[in-house]
């Protein structure tokens, strides 16, 4: 049959874009969200999986049903711990993608979850999770509308791992190819606060501080922009990797520069004070509740002040803009006055952040 | 911050519908596809995500964009063995998903993959079940659209896990609510394959047979039988916890009775042995590209001609049938001329089948 025939051993190797050998393993950078994921998706995934929605990489798909337009972006969250100051896995499974599929200029409607238990995961727990997931989905304004549930045996999983999957209407036309010489570069708030409050809850790194999560739902904030305003022209969460890898995926897949000026970068001082002590650069650190816009320069003030009235986007700040030379490279003006290239990481310095 | 408050412990508890206590935790039956999994997912997540999508209980939900009928399906694979007789858990997440969403009578036409890479999985091995979903993709006619990959230390998942979330356009309409008493009950083809394949692949229970898992997309035959006949009620795949729990859930979702015939059930040898020897009911076994449809009376012979004409259902038969008496059961009529309730079972006798 057909179907049942197995991928020839001697060819498969072959065909694989990176040369694969018989002792390569899957290493925790893979997952980082720096150069060594990207090698993974561009030369293993997007090699194979070829085809005009997938290419555009967004944060999700744009697909078209009829006359339909569809945003459609998924994403597995393995964080831990599973609570953490200022959240816990279940609300952050559903800001994540509401968020994902709000950057495509969508409007999120509905949630699929995917739940991973571990056995021995304690029933308690799972309900707080539900609860928290439930209460999310009721802020963000989406309906959760299927799921499915797996256990494994203690010891093959970590608690709980879940997947949401989300579908959206499309309502403006965002994306990362829409991105012009002149747009300015507009932060949503302070950066680093996720990654940072995980590192806090982490055994064995309990620094004495009140840093919180700032996972939240982006998808309102996003929704009054887009009916104030037709000149943005490209949304991101810099979850993974941070604000430096989501500026440098940007400037990559629309071969344009980016210059950022440092001093205008918000971050809390406690956020800035444990980068120092753990050794992180804040710009590469996970936020979950910030989004970065590209404006036209005629309206990004506009922009600016509303997205500041709204509570989630109160320390908002141009940092920068878009430059047609050093093309694909993010340059930063440094307080003192030199430029440095922010370079996309090879891994993320956190891993299991979301 | 209202959004930062974390739930009341002394409250939460009052409100879950199953009383919990600090000891209880998930077990392997909780994903078994049985009593303890329904009533968590009844109990718990049913309870909070109420809606008009969630309710209906399908393979997938229902969505309505505008004026479009779409369907959305999730599931994770955590099958173990990753490579198995027939198959892999490359192919088996995306024929499972298509399968989910032909099943609401939908054309297969988009697929979302959430992998967990476990650090220290081969990269060989991630190529061979890339090839395999492309494959599989390629021939159930949908495509790979968008996807995110997580890696977790070794230790904290088993390999890899793959959830794929589809979405697909409504073409007939098909549901559990529409069974009527007198519908004939059809099964495509032979049963079991599936969970004894997986089992005779396992360490330790390697017995001398060439058992395959049956994998296969079941979307281009459901295409041809909605085209030719308007009398199919419903459609499902029986995977976990196999034909039995399949049929309880239909005839608990539409409170109507069963009645299925023991000699008619087909059946391989083959398997039928290996059932005996492990002690495994088959009705309850795992199949990976069956579907059961319910259809009226008058054109059940001629939907079972076009399912027997097609390769994958070549084995096709009628089972059974709908019933007004003995609502909520499923009574077998069994070869030596007994009745025999099939009841649902509590768990899964087989844990990680898909």
């Amino acid at each position: 049959m057909e179907d049942k025939q197995t991928i020839n051993e001697r060819d498969f190797n072959l065909s694989c874009p990176i040369p694969i050998s018989e002792y390569d393993t899957i290493t925790i950078a893979h997952g980082g969200g720096g150069t060594l994921m990207h090698q993974l998706i561009q030369k293993m995934f997007l090699s194979q999986f070829d085809n005009q929605y997938l290419n555009l990489q967004h944060d999700g798909a744009i697909l078209e049903i009829d006359s339909n337009k569809i945003a459609f972006s998924t994403d597995t969250y393995v964080v831990q711990p599973i609570f953490f100051p200022g959240g816990d896995i279940g609300e952050l499974a559903v800001y994540g993608t509401v968020n994902d599929l709000a950057m495509c200029g969508a409007k999120p409607l509905f949630i699929s979850l995917g739940f991973v238990l571990e056995e021995g995961l304690k029933v308690a727990d799972l309900w707080k999770i539900i609860l928290s997931i439930k209460k999310a989905a009721e802020r963000s304004g989406v309906k959760i509308v299927t799921g499915d549930t797996k256990v494994v045996e203690h010891g093959k999983a970590d608690k709980i791992f879940i997947n949401t999957t989300g579908v959206g209407k499309i309502v403006a036309e965002i994306s990362p190819l829409n991105c012009k010489v002149g747009d300015d570069i507009i932060i949503s708030g302070k950066i680093a606060e996720h990654g940072i409050a995980i590192m806090s809850a982490r055994s064995g790194l309990n620094f004495e501080t009140s840093i919180q999560s700032d996972t939240a739902p982006l998808n309102h904030i996003i929704e009054k922009l887009i009916k104030n305003s037709d000149k943005i022209h490209v949304l991101r969460d810099p979850t993974r990797g941070g604000v430096a890898s989501t500026l440098n995926e940007i400037a990559s897949i629309a071969d344009v520069g980016i210059e950022i000026y440092e001093e205008k970068i918000p971050i809390d001082e406690q956020v800035r004070g444990a980068c120092e002590i753990l050794g992180f650069d804040p710009l590469y650190v996970a936020n979950e509740g910030k989004f970065i816009a590209f404006v036209d320069p005629q309206e990004s003030e506009k922009v600016l002040a509303i997205i500041q009235s709204d509570p989630l986007g109160k320390d908002a700040q141009i940092i920068g803009k878009v430059v047609a030379n050093h093309k694909k490279t993010v340059i930063m003006k440094t307080i003192i006055g030199s430029n440095r290239i922010v370079d996309m990481i090879s891994g993320e310095q956190l891993p299991r952040i979301c």
